[in-house]
């Protein structure tokens, strides 16, 4: 056990020192301290290799990917992330392996401010455990329970990219070498929307992050708010290669059901969407009105003006959840 | 995927509500609001198969003693503990073992009054990841680094009964069944020092719970806190059992470098000494001076008041770590 002692070191090393933890790694526990009057979120996600990554990919992408999923929760509940926990199962110590995840950890948690504050080293298959905290003004934390019939249904970014990318890695579509490394960007390197949340909190009446594919989410929305939804499909935000390679019936199902995008989907009030469309605008991340909100308790599509059924293999009609 | 869904409905059912917890189980993230003026104390440990514990754990205990353990952290920092969250990866999903996994991990939550506040569930070999948190007024938690030259050390318990029970399940000591089954209890029913820690914020100069050996453990306290320690070997509390079933130098043994004690071992100055043994005695928890800090910085034990050298195979002089 001496030698996963040492991974410690590895982490010991950050940039990050925020005044609100008291004492950080090194002791029994951490001791935080936030401002009085902001309410802490905390989210936990666990990546298996061979389950929520293949085995071959590259240990900075691990590290950046088993932080920006759990980033991206904080970023669903327009709150700034500030703390992590991060728990390491690996088969054998590897300089190499864990100079390169450590990379990938810090590099996103500098860029959001956030300090590993504690953690634990285990010998075993590869798995990453990480437990993200973050603070939010008391009562402005949203949740998937707020849309109300009317609201718009938006999303940022491109949907399905991530899925598209798997296609590829196994065979399934025909990509050249450029357009396969692009898309593998957008499944190694999610962009968690941290700065949308916050500014969303002002706006949006719910909010999720996308990680099991479009439906499966908005039905989570749908479900905690007791309302239905309509998404226009001619309305999907789709990238430029998955609108190259991928027919065009392919590319809807992809963005409904793929996992892995790692953006947000959000409802605003009518009232608020203006307001929210100017904010968002300022934060340079692009988003989409997809759908609006309704009173069917069921998820609907239209295409070219018309309903059409709702196809993905991924969906199950959530009454029966 | 949808089978490990099913899982979380075996956490959703919990008797503790706590009123800091503003949004529980069931969106991206949990929401807390501590109180002012409290700081918050988190901790992470895995525990994994075959590693942690032994393959035939019964699943109960398991549950039991991935919570302990972590309890035993937030003790260790005079806390008072408030809220778990659960990454629990499984090989198969099995209604019994899950039932009996529940069951030790909510027999903990509902005594400490600890709310589950989330996690994630996954398919991978069998392995869990806990993350406590604890509220502690603020400026007032225990640390490794506190301890003073001249400070008394203290234990909590008794010493090395979860190495015997190890022993026993290899069968590398003769115990009886009635006492093999005694000694495990200690190994697999692990209680954390939670009273014992809150107790000990108003007294103690520095505390560290007992996982890895008394000597592995009491070497952290003495290089946080730059002083040494001498052990009165004499003293050592061992259990009626460990005291009939093993020579004496082996008992002394297991008491020094044995882990999974989950005791606490904590220094007292001379001006709290009896201040905190009449607040000690009031929990009902028995403990033992067995030393004092010195100038040394390093650690040295003493029997029928002669120095002896340590021999505990886990022991590695600290100077050199």
């Amino acid at each position: 056990m001496k030698e996963f002692e040492l991974i410690k070191r590895f982490f010991t090393d950050q940039v990050v020192k925020r005044k609100d933890v008291v004492l950080g790694i090194g002791d029994d526990c951490a001791v935080l301290h936030p401002t009085d009057n902001q309410s802490t979120v905390i989210t936990t996600d666990t990546l298996i290799a061979g389950v929520h990554f293949p085995f071959n990919t590259p240990p900075r992408a691990i590290g950046h990917k088993a932080i920006a999923v759990n980033l991206s929760d904080i970023a669903a509940m327009g709150a700034n992330p500030s703390w992590l926990s991060l728990a390491l199962t690996l088969p054998e110590v590897n300089n190499h392996w864990l100079t390169e995840f450590c990379a990938g950890v810090f590099e996103l948690c500098e860029y959001y401010n956030v300090e590993l504050i504690g953690g634990d080293t285990t010998k075993g298959p590869l798995s990453i455990t990480v437990t993200a905290q973050g603070v939010v003004p008391e009562g402005k934390y949203l949740s998937r329970s707020g849309a109300k019939v009317g609201d718009w249904l938006y999303v940022t970014g491109e949907l399905g990219d991530a899925a598209l990318a798997l296609k590829c890695i196994n065979g399934h579509v025909n990509l050249n070498k450029a357009q396969c490394e692009q898309v593998k960007v957008k499944l190694d390197y999610p962009s968690p929307r941290v700065l949308v949340g916050q500014t969303l909190r002002d706006y949006a009446s719910s909010a999720i992050d996308l990680s099991d594919g479009l439906i499966s989410d908005l039905n989570h929305i749908c479900i905690a708010s007791n309302v239905g939804a309509n998404i226009n499909l001619d309305t999907l935000p789709l990238s430029a290669i998955m609108q190259e390679t991928v027919p065009r019936k392919d590319a809807i199902e992809l963005a409904l059901s793929g996992g892995d995008d790692y953006e947000l989907l959000f409802t605003v009030s009518e009232y608020n969407k203006v307001g929210m469309e100017t904010a968002l605008t300022h934060t340079g991340t692009p988003f989409t009105c997809i759908g609006q909100m309704n009173t069917s308790k069921v998820i609907s599509t239209t295409l070219d003006s018309k309903i059409v059924p709702i196809t993905s293999s991924g969906y199950e009609h959530f009454a029966t959840e």
